[in-house]
């Protein structure tokens, strides 16, 4: 019974179907009939008119978005502990050419609008010293942190105010929305956000992703540069369709539902005093004496270790509730 | 009944079976089992011990090979007409950090040995001028010509003597196996090349190609590119097992016989007199006025015009052998 | 007595006045008095309002411009024998982010309009090519010879209907107003130029060049790219200082009119069967058999040989003119 | 009387005199005789064989050099308040491609050993994660403190352990051989330095600097990268000759011993109240409200204000010494 990582899950039904239906003759490239139908089922989704452009992982769509929005001699503001910074290899300097990441702190990697403030206030504005471009934000956060429609609408605020672009990294975007209760409109485009990376992979997909443009200006440029880094794929109907199988009938939402409850369940065995975070999405971290953790592994329960005194836990769209009470109980009883 | 693109066709029954059989829970990135058997199957192929590394496009794994193999300040040999070259938006220069493609001529995008020294001889041996680096081949070409063995050795050969890496994108590398019936070694590492960008998704594959390194020195680096580049995808059971799904029971090389005798076929029925190049793989060049492809047209079959008096054919893995036939009668009979 | 390059002459004696004059204390990098006054004293010559930036060498001028008229994903058309395709070890791909240059033919590296229509014509208007952004063509060309208004507005209004950036070359710019005897404005943005390259260190300067833009959008992008590229040197009133030091009395036209002169009395002695180009600045290509070439070297001149038959001999701003007569006479009586 | 900058200042009699010794006609770029004199005159400096390679300023040099230690994909361990990473721009991520500043901590700008063992011992060693590949460190730093033989030892003890490539920001590295009394081999060589960029423009220098290599590997590929740069000077003789004037009768040296016998004077005046770090080199960071900054710059001197209640004082290689009396009476009568 693993609550190792979402990314160790299999693909969810609805896409593993929508892989046989796709899987005929049709266009190459993104000319298909899936690909042509992203703009209209997110456009639904988002209530505005956006740009949906599928890509075959999240650093790939993370990236391209700060591409856009970041010039090669600009900077990004983002949290010291986000996936950009920590966990995709170096990809924003790359897709970039050389931008610069401007480290944030705050606590469960979440930003708070006071920090953007300060740290464009450091910035000398003359060409000695790289400027401020674009801010990045994970939500739900890399520690399981979701923002509400009203920090989201804060911090884009600050964006505005400082002529930043405004990103997303949404790997893990369905949790924060089932969290909050807020539409994904609230979460976005009403906040100012200009580009969000709208994951599935972790939430119940197979290898595709969905870059959200609220801003139509971007959309050509970002599709050349993802034709440039290889990620045109030629049989693209098989991303798309499978993005558009997890938009219907709500099941990325469902899946959502599901890990969250999951981790919900979990902790509330935790309770306050083992839990380094509030628990508002689908991680758990938790404090767990080195013995105690053993002690539960010795049980059939697979988790990774965090730090020391701390381990992670993970739920996903296909959680055994049966497993999770489990765990939940072999947690209480510790 | 199209003849357009065999990046049109669907995926083959093999690697539906093999996305399915792959749907379980298991570890993230590429430390799954499936990814874990890549170089054993690939070593196996190829007859020597080979590093065998899934991405999603052949851009993506010609793309990091020539990164791997010039460095930003070098050069890379290939043919005017290559896909490189042509038809990837650029991507070349963006992995490689601005490496420079110098141009080569020849028939059917066909590159003579010749030709690799007339370049190198052109460059002077200083600063001032871009150094050549690397050789980059397709094989089968874009123009359905397919390299032997023998001319493989004399390509490699000039390579070694000018000191250049040497990569062959093998977005049709089936096809021209089949075609020469030589060993994948043959007409790779036994031929001096470095790096094969070996493809399966115009062969039947969904959305996985492999890079195939015989230097075992350029893996690391070239993964951590692949990372950095945002093709590291998180589920990539899903590519490794399609790649293996193909290689099992030979399905790769019977979908290329499958395509390359429907060109066959067609180009019997064409005769010399309306082929541009003999046919070696699965592409046909048809000299064929406007009304004569209008006229085949009407008959229910579709296919690019390729140049004025010129069209281009393409048969698939999975072409419908009445169709083809039927194709070729309507040829036969203008 | 050298004929090899403009390169290899001294500095004028205006600019080594210059440079005594201007060493005092001042304000670093560009805030000085001297560097202050470029924008007035280039608008003047240009008869509009112009930013003018001081750099180190014509490289880093003409790739700070490409750089701002071409995007990463674009394509510069250019010539075969452009100094930035053959010269300059790759710079453009290095300050694009690998953006590529698009060959063009044309006879004494001299651009027709035609070729442009020809080469846009040739690419698909999709996200697979690459697409052309920028025309960049030198003036005087690489041998030699120099656009004259006419020719140049015929460049601007085909760059202006491809929508182009049009950069100028103008590593030789004074020979050329020199040669045609039009004004600054007229072989510029009365032409549609976007950004100049203007040479003074081959016309007598030591180590600066002005980098002209008379589009002002992008001045501040390129301050930063100048900075980001190492370019902006910490006491750059030693730069600004020499450049001013040329324009003021009509220096860079003094010199350039001695090097044209020298060139043409060449010229002259030369004659038509002799010279493969016109002489329209201050270079010739010569047709000469290895005897006669030896012939005129053991009389005490040097210069290059360019290809088997063919010498280059290049004037300078302070040629002696009796050594010119000399060689004249050489040649005449070959 | 300014003590605003050390750039601010002119160039000294032996640079100046050096220019117009070198405005002969010799060979373009660096095949003249002084840029080839230039390996032997550090080679002896250095006690041992060493590539020296002039650029135009401090930020080329350091930048070819990182550029030439650490690959795109990889990490550049720095101080937090480095030079590279607060006032070049981004330049860094411009020559390497992208590769990720990694900040330290550490008063005055100095890294301990320990700080780069804690940098190194965060990075997870998977593709995930940026690699440090490179240690840079700025003697004096720009705090003016100098780190010792011993202490450059320990920092390159720790680098070799880890793999770093080592490099030097010397702009001020004048001024630190001057303060710590080592010679320039215990200083870099034989504390395990692979590159050092050696400053002479704040030192006394017009606009060159020289590029140190002490590991013959890298030179051919930063030769080439300098090229590609734009910094391939075509009358390179005036960097070369102005760098050799320099090295000559310890020219550098006595500059650098009186720009820091002037800060000794003003540092003695401060008092250790006042100074916020040991002056070990040619700058001051001094406390001062604003009322005695003001009582001050009344009494006719110029400097920064660097922080609220905190002041810097930069002297230079012809700082006036009565001048110099007359501040430290000042600062003593507050």
């Amino acid at each position: 019974m693993r609550f190792f990582s979402d990314n160790a899950a299999p693909a969810c039904p609805a896409v593993m179907d929508a892989l046989v239906a796709a899987n005929r003759l049709d266009t190459a490239y993104d000319g298909d009939a899936w690909s042509q139908r992203m703009d209209a089922a997110f456009s639904d989704l988002f209530e505005t008119q956006v740009t949906a452009i599928w890509v075959g992982t999240g650093t790939a769509a993370n990236c391209l978005a700060l591409a856009a929005l970041c010039p090669p001699t600009g900077g990004i503001l983002a949290h010291r502990y986000s996936h950009i910074e920590m966990d995709e290899a170096g990809a924003p300097g790359f897709y970039t050419h050389g931008a610069k990441i401007m480290l944030l702190d705050g606590d469960g990697a979440k930003i708070a609008p006071d920090a953007i403030d300060a740290a464009v206030g450091l910035v000398r504005k003359d060409v000695h010293q790289v400027q401020p471009a674009a801010l990045s934000v994970t939500n739900a956060t890399e520690y399981g942190l979701a923002y509400t429609p009203a920090e989201m609408a804060a911090l884009g605020e600050r964006a505005k105010a400082h002529d930043l672009g405004f990103h997303v990294d949404g790997a893990r975007f369905a949790n924060a929305v089932v969290s909050t209760g807020a539409s994904p409109a609230e979460l976005t485009w009403k906040a100012g956000v200009d580009a969000l990376s709208f994951g599935f992979i972790k939430n119940g997909g197979m290898n595709a992703e969905a870059l959200i443009l609220f801003d139509k200006i971007h959309a050509d440029n970002i599709r050349r540069m993802k034709k440039r880094a290889g990620h045109l794929s030629s049989k693209g109907r098989f991303a798309a369709a499978q993005i558009l199988a997890m938009l219907e009938n709500d099941v990325w939402l469902d899946n959502a539902r599901a890990a969250n409850a999951a981790a919900t369940t979990l902790a509330e065995a935790c309770g306050k005093e083992r839990l380094v975070y509030p628990v508002e999405a689908n991680e758990l971290f938790v404090k767990m004496t080195a013995d105690e953790a053993a002690a539960i592994r010795a049980t059939g329960f697979d988790f990774y270790d965090w730090a020391p005194g701390e381990v992670r836990l993970v739920t996903s769209w296909d959680q055994d509730m049966d497993a999770v009470d489990k765990l939940a109980e072999a947690i209480r009883s510790l």
